[in-house]
């Protein structure tokens, strides 16, 4: 229930990357290197923010922004990334798609008590 | 645990709406009006497809793509879909965040049995 779960982006134009995945059963290693990620993504040049949610049946949608398609391509070259996704290929998901987006416009509900788009 | 929680999109570009929300407590008429937008939106000129996540804590991330800005345009002012975001506004979110942004490039994992964008 943290208002921290939303990503404190700037305004428009940035990019996305959104990351949907099934998650096999059993952890096997999977939040701790999911927390890693989370946090080694924060420490990269260009981040913006991360927002992430899973279902009960194991679906579950990560988007990370980014200030540049190179901020993206630094992120997806950085060797402890390359590990984890690896494992994540052969260990954690049955299936994922990855899809590249530049974020046009953004709005929120007025009022909310956070950062807002345009603010 | 079915893979039809992944949306089958064809080859970018195509436009994602990425809807991002904390939930408020109690169902209110919730999951019923969720369960129609969602058939009311593939019924949609433009529709593409749409896939959706909510963790235990009752954030929520909800992407929806579409061919065009015109169909975005057209969901956005379809009458029963207005009125559900109404009801959101003021009962079901207590935060929510919305970006539009346009898909560059879309991969997946190698072998999922799936339509893979890159068919």
């Amino acid at each position: 229930m943290s208002a921290d779960a939303f990503a404190k982006t700037p305004k428009p134009p940035y990019y996305a990357v959104i990351f949907s995945s099934q998650r096999t059963t059993g952890d096997d290693g999977y939040e701790a290197t999911a927390g890693r990620m989370v946090a080694l993504a924060a420490e990269q040049p260009g981040y913006l923010g991360i927002q992430s949610a899973r279902s009960a049946d194991g679906f579950g949608i990560t988007v990370s922004y980014w200030d540049s398609e190179a901020a993206i391509a630094g992120w997806r070259a950085n060797a402890e990334h390359r590990i984890a996704r690896e494992t994540g290929r052969t260990h954690w998901y049955r299936d994922f798609e990855i899809r590249v987006a530049r974020v046009e416009r953004a709005y929120g509900k007025p009022g909310a008590a956070r950062d807002d788009a345009d603010a």
